[in-house]
């Protein structure tokens, strides 16, 4: 009998690259707000969901993750990941969500975590700016003035840089945010026909905590690529920059609709 | 409208992190044939496969991949990958087939193409010695006395060590071989109740071609894991090792039988 | 004219590997303090060291750094980097003084810059657990019963793991400690003959901060490897574990003795 | 008493990153020839070396190392490495020479020895296509029509990227080489005052062998960096591409000048 919330499933179900869910989440994160070419974001989306509005933002996040009692912590090149990721500001059925066209982080656990959940992951290096708790020229300070920088590298080539200055605290989060945030789940056919899995999900978060936040001006740069379309994300306008800390939990997922062809 | 053979898909389809099939393969490979505890190797096989022999293979490869006239491997970044893969020797339907319980890679590219077929790829660092066209003490001969060593590394922990030892031209490759591999295609699903997809899968190769084989003797080390089961493949006698070269095609696959239960 | 405080030296003096200090460093600490075999651990140290005591500790540190005016904490790939590192107790003159048999970072700014300074780096692949400002399973709080793990790598073998838990606020940081560290500097000449550069030197850092310690239960195990002769350090006793927080200046050195042979 | 060829030296000698010479090394290259700006290569020479021509060698090269019967390369993890130098045409007391104002490696045990010839090594990512001894689209031909690539990347940037059709093969070696390479050591004193060494050095190898060398069309690219001040050496001409395996040993080295201040 196999054992495992992944594949390998073996005899003891420790060796799944991914355990069971809930999977508790801790995290640091920069981000950036900003407006992007309308129609090129929309050229991204898809159906049925449709523009609501060209705001972006991008995130730099350092997680640590664990499940329920693993303490995978305690292992830490097992439980933190490092992850940039985009979202855009997209509409459902009328209602407002966010929608992810690129995210990479530097762990497999976190991959196939991500593509269980539709999250469309790939591998690429994150580097954060971290405020130690101390008083030194090597250390932003967490609050105003505190400078702060990120970067994405995917296979030797740099796609982003943003760089962040704190200004004042901020009651709210950088948009379009987690909250609602719509994948698609996908995993073609090599025996042939369409995919075997194609569909439109919603995820679900609990637990979710977030420090105080601190705002900001910011900068952003996205590179062309030889391959990878970010540039349809090209900023045309520049937002603010923020600095805060979140928790959450997954455990669940909510099917919106079946995109396969002759389906309904 | 959105293309791409897996996530992200985007407007000019050129994202995804796997470009769609035929995918060729050319690699060179250092092996070490060796008989494990059958029972323990039975535990790790899916049924309704049913152990063979207690006869499995270690492979450490180095691989190059292209498309269809892509040349990826001029960009060798997105095209070069190492590989440790582990093959058990299973029957299904009374017929001989190989399983895979355990295979690492060092690209994400490698490993969500992997997915697709039923691997149960993960991120692992491995190494191979190579010889090089010049006489020196740097480079072993690929003749015999050619002496060549493999590593494979998780996450900072060293699983597997070989050593082989050339003799003399071999007229066959290790048993169990890649020939008649059969995997486990599987997707949970986080939105509750069993996977998606679970089904037996064979693969199939074409254009499969192989250089002059070396065989030798050989030494296998397999380490405890403190979560990676691989110890149930424990070598209890170690056969001869192999080096070659070889490249195939891949763009099919056969399922055998759907593994959800209550699905016949 | 050429510039530049390492090689390359270049025109604008911008390429140097190690830019000229001051060097600030703010980073976080894991500690434990242990004690092995008096016998082994003085026969690590470069006469005129001797041995003072058979207490050592272990810092895994995730580091920033940057130089006066040059933010490279804003370009963090070139800033960050983790650090495990050995002191034993040692005594220069009849002095005690702390001495590092073991050093491993992971960036080569890094490692260079120690080896000006005698630090014995090596590439090395170091984790710590972090705590991030929030309630949740994934983050350990940083007071009492918070549970932090570290672990060092090295090409693609674990050598060391540590476990603290932490239990109370302590005044005393763990010994030996940085503040007398004294290195080896060394240059070996492959023209021919002894070194170029042979001689003991101590470390002379300012501006030195540190954050509330925190202190605790641990355990520290570590592997032995094929050519690494840390196992010269095995612990036989097992003391606190401490968390914390630092930032110092380093832009000087006391030269103690010249040790090339013939040199008095 | 302490033994090691560099630091860390213990007791038995076998922790030191780089063992005692001498290095064998074998090895497989691409190479392109160009020429760029005369006067920003000649500012990137030091003194008393004089431009000779405005003719550079960018080399990518997988190397294999072992020491006199080390057999390193049976743990190829401590033996192989990549490598990208740019060569230079220089003149040194009216002899023709080549000078290195750049060098990447990806291992420290690589990038230190080279530090103790000279070489101004920092880390860097280097890709090179290979040729699999089979008929594959996804392996280039060792021969006319064959197309190979290569990439430097450093940080998380890619710095330079070339193409390499080969045509014929060719009885000579892409110039500058390797053969009258002059390299400066260097070694700056923490403790104030001028560097503790500067002196221009000859390489010498011996043992020196090279396979057929293959030629043909080349482009080559060198992108800006904010630091690196490698857009000195920017392509005007690009020349014919290079295809060869090398193998030679290393043990020696021959001081051509003290470039210390008032050191006649």
């Amino acid at each position: 009998m196999l054992h495992g919330y992944t594949l390998p499933r073996t005899p003891g179900g420790t060796s799944s690259l991914v355990a069971a869910p809930p999977w508790h989440f801790a995290g640091d994160a920069l981000a950036v707000a900003f407006e992007g070419d309308p129609a090129s974001i929309a050229s991204l989306l898809p159906a049925p969901l449709e523009l609501d509005s060209p705001r972006c933002a991008v995130y730099f996040i350092e997680w640590q993750f664990a499940t329920d009692g693993g303490e995978e912590f305690l292992d830490p090149s097992r439980s933190q990941y490092r992850e940039t990721l985009f979202l855009v500001s997209a509409r459902f059925e009328g209602l407002p969500v966010s929608y992810c066209p690129f995210i990479w982080v530097d762990q497999d656990i976190s991959m196939v975590r991500g593509h269980l959940q539709g999250w469309p992951k790939q591998l690429g290096s994150t580097w954060i700016s971290r405020s130690h708790a101390l008083t030194s020229p090597a250390s932003p300070v967490l609050g105003p003035g505190g400078r702060f920088g990120a970067s994405l590298g995917v296979k030797d080539r740099r796609l982003a840089e943003a760089l962040v200055t704190l200004r004042e605290p901020s009651d709210a989060l950088p948009t379009p945010g987690f909250a609602r945030a719509v994948n698609v789940r996908y995993f073609p056919d090599l025996a042939g026909g369409g995919p075997l899995l194609h569909d439109l999900v919603q995820l679900r978060s609990r637990n979710v905590q977030v420090s105080q936040v601190w705002k900001g001006d910011a900068e952003l740069a996205l590179h062309a690529h030889p391959t990878l379309e970010l540039s349809l994300l090209k900023p045309e306008r520049v937002g603010f920059g923020y600095r805060f800390s979140m928790a959450l939990t997954v455990d669940d997922l909510v099917v919106l609709k079946d995109l396969r062809d002759g389906v309904s």
